[in-house]
């Protein structure tokens, strides 16, 4: 049978990421490769009990075909839970926060529109945009995040037909980084942004994971009608419900809206509901500081083998929340060709050769750990290994650079 | 703020219905205008017992991130469950069957791709390929479904560059208009799309909603490798759980798991075990002839009162299974017309003119009634009212056609 694909489905390719964690799923591995949240933090008694009580209570209208929008008691929640002024009118609530990225690309990604992403990037963004067919482009990136002085030139010098749609911007904890921005760049940012017209697209899956200080104030409260919010409850609820929700500009809201009824008609109701329960139970808000102490743990425990372990000549960054760190091997190291060897000991990690839009800019010599999915046990264990593995490698390499 | 958006989302547009159900939300209308299940069929101890069951057995799994193409005892249960051959490896999970029409459409739709639809039909699937910018052609159709007869002419005489990605159809118990393509249809279409290398998706969420005799094979046991299958869990157990599967060709299955990936990462796991317990354990064989013992005394119900209280210049169809029957005016009374004066009266329905994906085959003196979501009782009345407002309309004009 002859099936033509659309041209777009040529551009989709396999996620690198999604081939690596089937390597993982080896029995025995230890996987620092995921970005899979702590299975001790779910609320399996909560979720169940607020199963029960809402199909004792209203499990017809909890099993029926819904709204689009979503549950409106669920958006009030969400505006109210937000720390600025949020209309419940203004939240979408979607089928995990990686709808909303799909979403985007719908509604606002032509051919060849350009879109600015940081460098690295999130992936999974790219590979929603991706099937829109953008022309993505990377804004310079330091330990702090997005380079707003570099932004600021960029911005300067850009013709108004090679404007971006938007700018995609992780400000928390990024994936795969784990680095913040600090207040003075999301104001200067956020001055930028108003003065330019740059659109931006706030992603903040970890946001509420931060350790010992709340990250500065999100984009979006500093321009609400110039920002699309992403949020998600995979990290402080459970991502195998798949809820996550947008806080959208007022122009944007009714596209929006549509995409997501052609996508999905709505997320699930009883999904919705529960989430709900447990937000309007307060049982979210208790629950926030018992994750990241967790996660606290899990960073000191990753730093302190790290140091341990450790050649001299790998350097790495400390989070102040998140999930992740990330790691510069010497530049004769390939992260990739690492990952071979590291496998074969038991290991796994994601090469950040995986983050990048672009292979120009991509530096073969990073890797991402994420330090919340392993024990502290393992995490002992994995890393000696590890830094066994680069040992190696630096080894037999005869000159440093 | 400059948001710039997409040219797609211009060709994008409220959904008619979806305005409609706005309406019909108001307490005290008798609507048959949506598409909602009977909620007397959610079968709603049997999935709270299931979620408990899981939860306490495998909750950490059941709340975490899971494969992109769906459980896999649940892609085994559903491979068993069709009646033809089919491997597990073909199965991919969707966020209810509408996410399928929207996968298809990214990897099957180019801007100005032609595709071939039924006249009317499903509305849902015109929204879910519209973003995609197809140029949407219908095939000519009649009481009985597609006409082969004069589907063979279109496949003649249409030229190589005209040929459609594909043929999107509803051989069972079809949205709109209930009706139900026959066996001898079904063989000549399987015989032509062979012969003419014409791709077919068949949508099927209401086929176990027959009656009194199973529909004729499906058209993807005919030729698997040419055929799109979309299945529902909407109906046979409930939308809001929004579970739907695809089977399909081994060379799309790549391509549209990782649209599924983009989209949404997956399907909610829970949802999915929740389904595989109740699929597993038997229920929904045994649920089902009870939802079709309901849909059909509702059936009868509005047949009668349909007999009894229409004018004589009205006609409708008696469809053999399914949620919806197609009721025809007078040439002269638009039912969009009519559906104002019967808000109104404080009863609701679809006129037919939602339903064509072409402004010039529009026929406006169709209706598309539901006789599943309202009780017998409101069937009763709702129709008496409803043929009132016709009968009236009807009186106003001076001469029939």
């Amino acid at each position: 049978m002859n099936w033509t694909m659309a041209a777009r489905a040529e551009r989709m390719n396999p996620s690198f990421i999604r081939e690596i964690l089937k390597v993982t799923e080896r029995p025995g591995i230890i996987s620092f490769a995921g970005g899979l949240p702590s299975p001790k933090t779910f609320p399996i008694a909560e979720v169940n009990a607020a199963v029960t009580k809402i199909l004792t209570e209203d499990g017809e209208a909890a099993l029926q075909y819904a709204t689009s929008e979503g549950y409106s008691p669920l958006r009030e929640a969400v505006a109210k839970m937000l720390p600025w002024d949020v209309s419940p009118d203004q939240v979408l609530i979607t089928t995990g926060s990686q709808q909303g990225l799909d979403l985007i690309a719908k509604i606002l990604i032509d051919k060849d529109s350009i879109i600015w992403v940081e460098s690295p990037t999130y992936l999974g963004a790219v590979q929603a945009f991706t099937p829109m067919e953008p022309r993505v482009v990377s804004v310079a990136c330091d330990d702090d995040g997005l380079d707003v002085e570099l932004l600021e030139v960029q911005l300067k010098n850009t013709p108004a037909d090679q404007k971006p749609r938007f700018l995609y911007l992780l400000p928390n904890f990024q994936n795969p980084t784990g680095r913040t921005m600090p207040e003075s760049r999301r104001a200067k940012l956020s001055v930028l942004a108003k003065a330019y017209g740059l659109c931006l697209v706030e992603d903040n899956p970890y946001g509420d994971l931060w350790f010992d200080q709340e990250p500065p104030d999100t984009l979006t409260s500093r321009n609400p009608e110039g920002t699309i919010y992403l949020g998600s409850f995979s990290k402080i609820l459970a991502p195998g419900l798949r809820l996550g929700f947008m806080v959208l500009p007022s122009v944007l809201y009714p596209k929006m809206l549509q995409a997501k009824q052609a996508a999905d008609l709505h997320t699930p109701s009883l999904n919705q509901r529960v989430l709900y329960e447990l937000l309007h139970s307060d049982f979210i808000p208790k629950h926030k500081p018992s994750i990241r102490a967790l996660y606290k743990s899990q960073l000191e425990a990753m730093l302190g083998a790290l140091e341990r372990e450790m050649p001299a000549t790998v350097t790495w960054n400390k989070p102040i929340g998140g999930m992740f760190l990330w790691l510069t091997l010497p530049k004769h190291i390939q992260s990739q060709a690492l990952l071979h060897k590291a496998v074969e000991q038991g290991i796994a990690f994601v090469p950040g050769a995986a983050f990048y839009a672009n292979e120009s800019e991509t530096e073969h010599n990073k890797l991402r750990l994420s330090f919340v999915t392993a024990s502290v046990e393992q995490i002992n264990k994995g890393i000696a290994i590890l830094a066994k593995c680069i040992a190696d490698e630096d080894g037999f390499q005869p000159t440093r650079e």
